[in-house]
């Protein structure tokens, strides 16, 4: 899957920022990809782009009308198909973060085939994937692990990618979920491939490179999660880190959305060494990211210390400190 | 997915014994569920089943044809296609172990509709399942799990729940891959699953039961295999087994498909230990069971006899010995 560029965001009439939390995260990371914002009447969601109708958008030469809201429910409200309709017969592709299919909508894919435009969702997986083969491959990758389901994994990845970039380094974001998908423009959601592919798809994300270039896969869910260890353990084989940044959220009593403890920042490493040693035995761990955003700043910096000191491990809050502690391990560790 | 019995085999022409190993799986573990075998001009291959034309399949009450074999490339062979519009006709079921969708071929799509006649297709699933929530379900567990894919995951499974209801108890199998499904008539291929749902699936295929039934679950793949341990673990941790069996054969040299090497009894029983205890910490080894099918006698009795001393547990090989020593171990470690 790869989006063109520049994109157009939709943001629809979501109640709350919460709503377009992935057109945010868009804007956060690449808004020099994105010429504005699309909202119609009553939207109470906001990136800073400049809101804009079609007609200014193809003028600007937006390529991909970007869906980067969640209604309540995951279904596309019917208000929503005119202005879709419309940015197909304006000339522009249509990428969908929703759970539908864009193609299940008969007038959207009518209006597809009018215009010969493409529809990407980027939830959904089409692709046809290998096995994996767990053949070690040419490059360095790092992977983003977690002691829970959405504790940073994706934000630490694309913060390391900016520090190792800004540091000298060739390195380069890998998607495994929608929003980084639509941030990277390249990618799949990993959790909708079939069970058979996790590895094999995690191969395709990450392929074979030159030696010195640094793959950064966004990691998902938790080997410890009871809902998604399966796929956070084919992606662990399949992209074969190199190295590996331990996510943890510190206020959390339990796992997202079941009632298991959170493991030991120790326990992840542990496991993740004993397991991803089957396709890279000199797989280790380089740092540790933080969301302390729960915490006021003393607190965050004393707990930060604290890791560190545990673990022997440069530890971060990207948000709060930015990651190049960890870079510069990887640079030692590495011989960057 | 439910499928109504009686059976009727449908081999083709195809060329071996090989290609109709799931029809001859289903002759050796529920032969009173199948009336007949339906064979084409130039078929090599035999359930020992009578041969049947469809009208005496409908007079033996027929309810299913199972296309049990697969032609090489996975696809179906247009000569076949008649004969299964043909047992639509006559009022059949078909359902199908292919790689394909019945319904892709619009023949049989159009003769199961004028039927109203239902295609199954064992290898997909269009099932919706919820995510797993690793919550402890009542009702007892045990799977059987694998140092390497193909190494008789199934038969040991099977052989277990004969011989755990040859003793008295309450045993059910339940089948996580196509030829379990026609064997079990009902159940899923787990590895054709979305991902995201894998645990949510084995937690459906395996759900609360009165306190003393035993479910005895298919095992898939390998915690060590590259390729599959996504599978694996995600059906570790959906069914929550009380007692595992780890499956083995002696003579492989590397994992199947792959280069890697065949973890040793013990590496499969730690890291099954290690990943099982998250939704069962009550998870245990309870025996081993060696496919020695390669082995002469002398030398089969004292491999076994090796890793029984080795690992302080019953361990047989389904064919050769049956499974009588694990039963009594699960009786004296359960109280049953």
């Amino acid at each position: 899957m790869e989006l063109k560029r520049p994109y157009l965001l939709f943001l629809g009439d979501v109640p709350d920022a919460l709503a377009a939390k992935t057109a945010i995260g868009i804007v956060d990371w690449r808004k020099d990809w994105c010429v504005g914002q699309m909202r119609l009447p009553g939207c109470n969601a906001d990136t800073g782009l400049p809101d804009m109708d079609l007609q200014q958008a193809t003028a600007a030469n937006a390529k991909t009308l970007i869906i980067g809201v969640v209604n309540s429910g995951g279904f596309l409200p019917d208000h929503w198909i005119e202005p879709i309709v419309a940015a197909l017969d304006a000339g522009l592709d249509v990428a969908s973060g929703l759970h539908l299919r864009l193609e299940d909508i008969p007038e959207i894919a009518e209006a597809a085939k009018r215009n010969n435009r493409q529809l990407h969702n980027v939830r959904q997986s089409d692709q046809k994937f290998k096995t994996g083969q767990g053949t070690k491959r040419t490059g360095m990758r790092l992977l983003t692990v977690g002691t829970d389901c959405s504790v940073g994994k994706k934000y630490t990845a694309l913060a390391l990618e900016k520090g190792m970039k800004d540091a000298g380094l060739d390195a380069h974001f890998r998607a495994t979920g929608q929003t980084g998908v639509f941030i990277s423009g390249r990618g799949v959601s990993i959790d909708a491939v079939v069970a058979d592919f996790i590895s094999g798809a995690a191969e395709w994300i990450s392929p074979a490179t030159e030696p010195d270039v640094w793959q950064i896969v966004e990691g998902q869910g938790s080997l410890f999660h009871p809902s998604f260890a399966g796929v956070s353990l084919g992606l662990l084989h399949g992209s074969q880190p190199d190295a590996f940044v331990v996510c943890h959220e510190t206020t959390r009593t339990h796992m997202r959305a079941v009632k298991h403890p959170i493991p030991t920042i120790q326990q992840v490493i542990d496991l993740t060494i004993d397991c991803g040693k089957l396709t890279n035995p000199d797989i280790r761990c380089v740092g540790v990211a933080v969301n302390t955003q729960a915490l006021d700043d003393d607190t965050a910096m004393r707990t930060m210390a604290e890791i560190a000191e545990t673990y022997g491990l440069p530890t971060v809050d990207p948000i709060r400190t930015g990651v190049a502690s960890i870079v510069d391990r990887l640079r030692q560790e590495f011989g960057l």
